[in-house]
């Protein structure tokens, strides 16, 4: 019998969800969030300056040099401190706060006075094979670009490469570039992950064909489950790119427009592959189960075709092995018509004869059904 | 055999519908409506006030004061002249005061001449575990705020307790921030009720791989029944608050939308975990459907296996069980052919020997189709 | 074996087509028409009366007063005369006489120069506990209401009552009023239906838990059914009622509008139930082929268990059975090896031990499989 | 065993492609086509005349006279030269006489200068029985009227009678009524095809309650495909008749476009047949694999209970068919505990008594358990 | 039983990703893509001619004259420099030249400054039997046409003969003509895929009646998946045209967009086609599951009918084998009620009667049941 799977446990996303009735826009801080982690970014074409701050005091001053952009990367959320800042110091709306700490919200664009409040969705699997999936939450100012992560991993160091080496349009594409770049960054994860579960899906389907047991059904269901997760996180994502797209913003020109238009189309293409490898996943499955139909249709064939020629032979011999007597031992008289056959010279060959003659008719007429095929 | 699970029912809404035909814009009191219970909250900034009123007489008067606030929250529907003086002092359509008692109304704004009225449905799990699905009106003027509810309980204390304590800006928002924060804790309990669903489907799923048994079916479909109804609870929700939210009534002034849309979010998000959800039913089933298959295809296997071995081997015993005579008693002829191998020497030792033969080679038959996997 | 069920059968509504290729307008007169009767009521606030008329003549005459409004209530659609009355004297169009008589039409809206069209279905349980789809056609006038009806028997009676005690606005609100009094009245029998199915399923739900026989499937598809021959019904009836709210025909002033709002209402409600049914339909379904498929494993689960235990003792048994000789009868000599267990001590009695104990194996191993739960 | 049924061949439209990286606008000329006939109408309301062309020389100055109304019937499409001429003297773009003679255009309209083409699809179902979906293409002068159709049947004789007979307005409508008259005879046929097939599933649910073989499935399936495939002509249909009533083309005045909404009603409920038999084909699809399902029980259940009933008993029979030996022949010593029950007394009877006892018990477990119900 | 059938490996495209976070608009020169080759022609209504180029160098000057459209077709995409003089002399954006080497694009339109970005998708079946699909990117110049492709194979050599051989519009209709018939072409061939699966189809539904073995479900599932992707193509295909059709670009006529309604046409219908034959994808799907579970069902007749019969009659078979002793060897009493029928004349005879009248009955039961139709 099959040994029971390996159980990939699904890592359900729960939703720290606010003492019911407390007020909104009230700042939520997770009893296990990581210690804030704030890094400062200062550059321009020419300049390029990094420093670690201990939380936000004093960070106002330092960004008002409109000659360079900044990027404020706040790692772990635990600080109260840098949230009250942020209201503060830099005119941040309650509800934005509320919606970088519970960081369980879809992919979406908010345009306030003064500046844009986004939310990307980073996926990437993590050294359990898991998937996960962690908010990464966007302030866009005119020179100054805010990130909020839960997580202190990521993969947006190629960005960080970028930014240091000063390639392309990093570095002049102002703080709307940058917020792209990172947005389109985390898109170009997406294909890795489904690239992968596309992988995944061949080698099942490879099982399937070579030897399907049920772990078969269990891991396409695992990953039409997760290919579900994602496809709820893709289609926000390209709204969000639309909305950028359509936004008038002043904080976001033309030119980052063209760049996200690419974005943008690489999330229909995930889409298209998502909805693809979910058709796959059907399609496994229906075959598993046809599969599995089919070989109840051979366990079964098997069982009659031996049940049927030798149940028969079997009751013959049993006629035989029937004790009627020929005389009564008691009297000695002759019993007549009693089971003469046994007496008959050569009666057990003639029975095997027949025997074997019903055993072949069956199995002619198994044969011309098509069952033995 | 599995016991038969214990059977969860499902208490549809009964519609208490009017005599067909009936004039539109009846008041109907409910035969088991409970005693109108009416308590007035009267506040600004700086007072916070609250009365029990025996019913609406002379409330008109009470509820001029511009400098003040007012929530006038009525529990139980029992009392017609409630909705009389609704009706001549607050000029409310008869239609709404229809609506307010026939409990059975989707969420819903409409806005009329001086005030506004919506419909939210509070659900909560009561003490039997079952969802209950409350209906709450709220009718808006421009400083007072009228609730209806039918039962006693409901989950709005907090709100109670807010506006008693006064933080935030629930005595300074004014009556619709009061309405908005009232339908927002509503919509809380939903994200409540829900990660209880979810614990209660990841159980099954435990139950799933441990010991699936057919409560597992009836578990999953009933609580994708549930979510089938929430569902159609969240939708209406959802398209009210984007009602609200493109409404120009003068009663609900920006300030509110802001928190409104914060709101809206929240329903999305619930569309989406119910959506997950449903595809964590449907999957649960498919598998469950699919572990039958299975099982059925292993005890198909067990009896095949041991019919075929067994059923060849006994029609060999029952050849050499059969009584052929060798002499015929009669005569004391000896009757040739009829079954030598009883009288060899060792025939019942290579006869065994046969059996055990055939009986491994079906065993490594079997071996090689994997029915012992 | 379960009994046959009572095979309710499914009144398809037969579409009594014109002969292809006549001529568009062309008033149809089925042969299967009940004899026209015509009443014709006129009132006003102070006002009411009731005639019966043979036929149109001369009612164009009878309905110029301005002062009254009248209701022409036709019931029966044999007499060809009355329609070409229509067309003279009323100037209706030919193709609307042509969809009053063929009663297969959807419901719909259409606004006409001085007169507005529309058409209802009145839905109701016959004796037979059939449901009973009657076209029920409306013409609209300033001050004059046309209604046509296939049938004699209908769920209009309070209407008529309502419209002699003159309670409301039913003799005040105008031949608009009335038409909507009329359709808000099919409507709510809709509920009726919806509630009366409703318990129904309920019913089969009960089967399903304590006996479920095929007639849980035949009973479910049957309601299934008739529940999508309904949907086809409310959603035209939805979207006739907005036309009425978005028309701007000078015969449907706004007071009438504020309670077609409400029929419209309970339209999208009546939606939501359907659809609730139809999801509790499908799901019984599921439940019940997965019961089925359960029984087929409990079935085979005894099957297996017998044969798994027997088939083998019956083997053993065969075994000892077997003739072999000890002793060649013709020759005296004795056959070494032939069955010398037959002829030890207590022989048998180990026999019956060794199968018992084969038995017990048998049992305990199929316990731990769990197939005695 | 059923026998197999009689299988219906589905006559798959194929697409006689042109040449791949032809010319567009390439007129094509199938090499099956009929040979081209052409009929010419000449009426107004008090003349009506009509004459066998040979083919389109000359025809453009006889359909000059503005006093007259054409229609131009074309049947069978393997004349080049019509084609051609059509294009030098009536101005036809090329495009249109490609998709007048490739014969598998969806329904549409065209508005182009001067002129409207327009595409229909007649059905009707020939005697092999077979539905036969023929193009009929249109094109609408002011007072010409072309038709092109490939086949020589058709189902437009009515209104060929009407046009002669020259009753109601189908000589004074103009030829866009000329073109609505053929067009609704056209879809009038879609019912004559629907209510065949509706009778056809209401014969294939009678066999599936009095004889379910799998030819019910076939069948249905049959039924179903030919719905899918009449739901892709409708659809165009009803949204050529629907660009039909917006379009602001000169040659269709409002008159005509009173008829062709109300061909557009019939459209609409044909869309609601086909739907509802859809429907009642997936029904009974469902129904016959649950009645599978059942029978499958029944006859698993027959199996069972005979199987658990006799293999017991037989195995008891077994046991005291054994041949151990009460005395051991060859020392004629007495061998203790081996079968003393066959040597007891009324043994026998003991021993068929207990075999009773064991079956009734048996009886009584399936009977309580409801498998001979 | 069936041999496992030839396994159809579905070559997934996969998307050679860039490395994640590398710059937007880096033109990417896959490691397996073939040498670039560069062909011009240079052609008016009077004039062709044709020249092999080694990259873009100086090709800027060649293509200014006016007098002249120019054919620029690349194949193969290994040159990094035809990429940068593209991006220096011709201006076109870096993202273009992105998407033209990343060649997992859907179909699309863009429209620039000057010139206008398009992109097919081109399938064709090769030498395997598998489908080909491979990216044609467009950029398309007043009276320059671009075209890229990754392979030398392809299916344009009809545009290539008309643009030599001048006939239709190919070299009078401008450079958007051109594409245009590129593009047509390519649609073109997507029927003659759709007809071979069409073929295919028709096969698998032969064999599915003749004899349905499990490579009716895969080769099924295999089209049915086919099916799904060409519909990912088709679909942004039509977009892709309509937006042509609504584009104000400069540089496509109207009398180009005439055309290209025609091809849109062509995309409509092969919609049309891909969910009719992905509707008989699902319905023979369905057949070949119900044809299993018929054949389980027959499969277990005759299992049951054989074990029904004979079982019994081993039975009364075994009762008569068994060894209960007349005569008590030991003492030589008698033991009344031992088995007497064994020592009554023609007791044998009785037996094999009753034996016969049981098969009997049975065999009509079973007829009765209608188990051997």
């Amino acid at each position: 019998m099959p040994k029971e799977p390996r159980r990939k446990h699904h890592k359900r996303k729960r939703y720290s969800l606010p003492e019911a009735g407390s007020s909104p826009g009230l700042v939520y801080i997770d009893p296990n969030a990581l210690k804030t982690v704030v890094r400062l970014y200062k550059y321009n074409a020419d300049h390029y300056e990094i420093s670690e701050l201990a939380g936000f005091e004093g960070l106002h001053e330092c960004v008002t040099d409109r000659n360079y952009n900044f990027w404020v990367e706040v790692k772990g959320l635990d600080s109260e401190a840098v949230f009250e800042e942020l209201n503060l110091n830099f005119n941040i709306n309650k509800l934005i706060l509320e919606d970088i700490t519970r960081t369980y919200q879809r992919p979406k664009l908010e345009e306030y006075e003064g500046y844009d409040f986004a939310i990307s969705r980073m996926l990437y699997i993590d050294e359990n094979e898991d998937v996960d999936n962690v908010q990464v939450s966007f302030i866009l100012f005119d020179h100054i670009l805010f990130t909020f992560q839960e997580s202190y991993e990521d993969c947006l160091d190629p960005i960080r490469s970028r930014l240091k080496a000063g390639k392309g349009n990093i570095r002049t594409g102002g703080s709307s570039y940058l917020m792209y770049a990172l947005m389109d960054n985390i898109i170009d994860h997406y294909f890795q992950i489904l690239n992968k579960w596309g992988d995944d899906l061949d080698a099942i389907e490879d099982r399937l064909f070579a030897n399907p047991d049920r772990s078969v059904m269990y891991d396409t269901q695992s990953i039409k489950r997760n290919l579900i997760s994602i496809r709820r996180v893709v289609w926000p994502e390209r709204d969000k790119l639309n909305d950028i797209l359509r936004s008038d913003s002043p904080r976001i020109p033309n030119q980052t427009k063209t760049y996200v238009k690419d974005a943008y189309d690489h999330c229909i293409q995930l889409i298209d592959i998502v909805d693809s490898l979910k058709e796959i996943s059907v399609s496994n499955i229906d075959m598993y189960l046809s599969i599995i139909s089919n070989r109840m249709n051979e366990i079964m064939k098997v069982l009659t075709i031996i049940s049927s020629i030798f149940i028969p032979l079997t009751f013959i011999a049993g006629i035989y092995g029937m004790n009627f007597a020929r005389v009564d031992p008691a009297t000695g008289k002759e019993l007549p018509g009693n089971m003469p056959e046994l007496y008959e010279a050569h009666g057990y060959v003639y029975t095997i004869a027949v025997m074997a003659f019903i055993a072949v008719v069956q199995v002619i007429y198994f044969w011309k059904k098509g069952w033995f095929k």
